[in-house]
């Protein structure tokens, strides 16, 4: 493991995106996108993915400028054309047209098309917060989830990310994907050559599997709850939900037309529409009721869960948003540690693009 | 098991509603939304119920004819006040709020607080359908469940619902709580005398346990996912989510503090707000692209999705509202079967109001 500090981390990724034609706000929002990712723990959506953009980029499949535009709206919704550009850069600036159409008439939606991977979805909720209002993001992702009975992978791991203002107590952020776990755990186990428990993945006959590589063998992720005894309907529900919001809505491809995220992989050459979709939103706590009675009622809540009487073995109840927050603080001061594999990339990503990669 | 026609389950349980004082609308809906419940499949959830909502109004807990009013709102927004009248009565009301803002603005969303238990989540959401909008409910409910790591039960059962509307197919109805599974599971369990699986209850220490009656003992049911391992976080994010939608938006109890649905148990005399919550919205298909195109995606998703190939032995995979479509079409041709219990209940419900109970 090698420690970078936030700041030459960032600097580093900005002049990657600067590389592959971002103009300078562009780069500026992508990089500080994607180091949130690393900032708040969740290491496999933070630099670990930069040199999949970019051979995405190399691919022609993500568009360093993109022309990012409003395609049809109402007062309280919009479809946005993401043109090509990074997920990073178009997921946010869809989410500033939401928090404008809340503002006028009290929540804004908007369905994003033609776009690509935006980082993690917790990002782009949380820019509600300051405007004292709850946002939501979603977006579809790579095939590698089978529904309950299919032995196809036919849904990505579609995360939800919901953040709710309060007042004194730090916000409430969920940010999950609708699979019992993501694939970020599995690389890890295999890693470290451990089992995978039942209920995270299938084989490609649809058996309970404990192999974390599973996947390249033509296996599956398992939506939440696992199989159908425990509740696996709700999750291919949930992820289902999450892909026709972000897609059908936005007219970019669905289901297992999907893009995947690598870049050797090919994309589909009878697709339903146009690149992958996302879904945000925002809602002014204050279109409902006072935002200072919603945000102590926030805090009393907040305050209630995190004092509940916990396992044995247990030091409290997390609020939804704790472990990031606490990562964050961390890592912002002490830096954040990169595997071998990643270090690699940036050397590589470095020596492409003619860069320096500090490190302290 | 008795069989009784839906025509004539749905006239008694319409006069015994006309018997707590509501009026002739309210006692249709109302008896409306309880046998759908039946039909659909989810005999948790209709007349099985009936005399727990006459128990509440022997209380003084259930209003049978509330002034159902909007207390605020913007163009897209509104808080609508039950005014302690039944939730079958009440969502359905705030349910048409939300289709007419949608109408307006592109989307409509309505917190709804001094409510009542509001039967199937599904029928609330569903009724956006015919407007060719996407709906949208959700509710609070009586404290039985755990989040990760707690040992005390701070959430209901909080179940989301969301309808879609397609063309040609069917339409796609998610309508699931967000724990393992529901209480209705955990009874039918204990008259088998068998035992539930891992993951759907603990016991009053937090150990898991496979004992249906659990709950009586101080246990809890546990978030979708079931332990830590199995994304119970997400699963108690998602009953949070739920939570503050319906009630700290709306100004409705939360948490702990929801009232609980028995009239046996006490409401907390130190409440956080007024009655349980709800949370519904209806979003046009048409504020985001054609209705059309949108349908006729929304078929090509749903025909992939069902011809997907299937593990061993399973016939297909189901879409969201297959299941409960199929047994609508049937109990409605071939009626409805209830338990001894549950009939022995409608018995003394006749004996209260003078009615007749009718069979075929």
């Amino acid at each position: 493991m090698t420690k970078f500090s936030f700041q030459s981390l960032k600097e580093f990724t900005r002049n990657v995106f600067l590389a592959i034609g971002c103009d300078r706000d562009d780069a500026e929002l992508a990089s500080d996108v994607l180091l949130s990712a690393d900032l708040r723990g969740v290491d496999s959506h933070g630099v670990a993915r930069l040199i999949g953009y970019v051979r995405l980029w190399e691919g022609a499949r993500i568009n360093g400028r993109p022309e990012v535009g409003v395609v049809h709206e109402t007062p309280g919704t919009a479809v946005v054309d993401g043109d090509k550009g990074l997920g990073l850069v178009v997921a946010p600036k869809a989410m500033e047209i939401a928090i404008d159409k809340a503002r006028q008439v009290g929540t804004g939606w908007v369905a994003i098309k033609n776009s690509n991977h935006f980082g993690i979805a917790g990002y782009h909720a949380m820019m509600a917060l300051e405007h004292d209002m709850i946002g939501i993001a979603m977006t579809n992702a790579s095939p590698l989830v089978a529904p309950t009975f299919s032995v196809e992978r036919l849904l990505g791991t579609n995360p939800i990310a919901v953040a709710i203002p309060a007042d004194k107590e730090p916000p409430f952020v969920a940010d999950f994907s609708t699979t019992t776990a993501a694939n970020g755990k599995l690389e890890i186990l295999q890693r470290k050559q451990e089992e995978a428990p039942i209920g995270w993945v299938q084989t490609n006959e649809g058996q309970a599997s404990t192999d974390p590589g599973v996947l390249k063998k033509g296996g599956a992720l398992l939506p939440l709850g696992g199989d159908r005894d425990h509740g696996s309907h709700k999750g291919y529900c949930l992820g289902s939900i999450v892909d026709i919001f972000s897609a059908i809505l936005s007219g970019a491809n669905y289901g297992p037309w999907v893009p995947p995220f690598v870049s050797f992989l090919p994309v589909s050459d009878d697709p339903v529409g146009e690149g992958i979709g996302h879904f945000v939103g925002a809602m002014r706590v204050d279109a409902f009721r006072p935002g200072h009675e919603f945000k102590q009622h926030m805090d009393n809540w907040i305050g209630r869960f995190r004092s509940a009487k916990t396992v044995n073995g247990q030091e409290s109840v997390y609020i939804p948003g704790d472990p990031e927050r606490i990562s964050e603080e961390k890592r912002k001061k002490e830096g954040i540690e990169l595997l071998p594999a990643v270090v690699s990339d940036l050397h590589s990503l470095a020596d492409k693009f003619d860069l320096s990669l500090p490190s302290d």
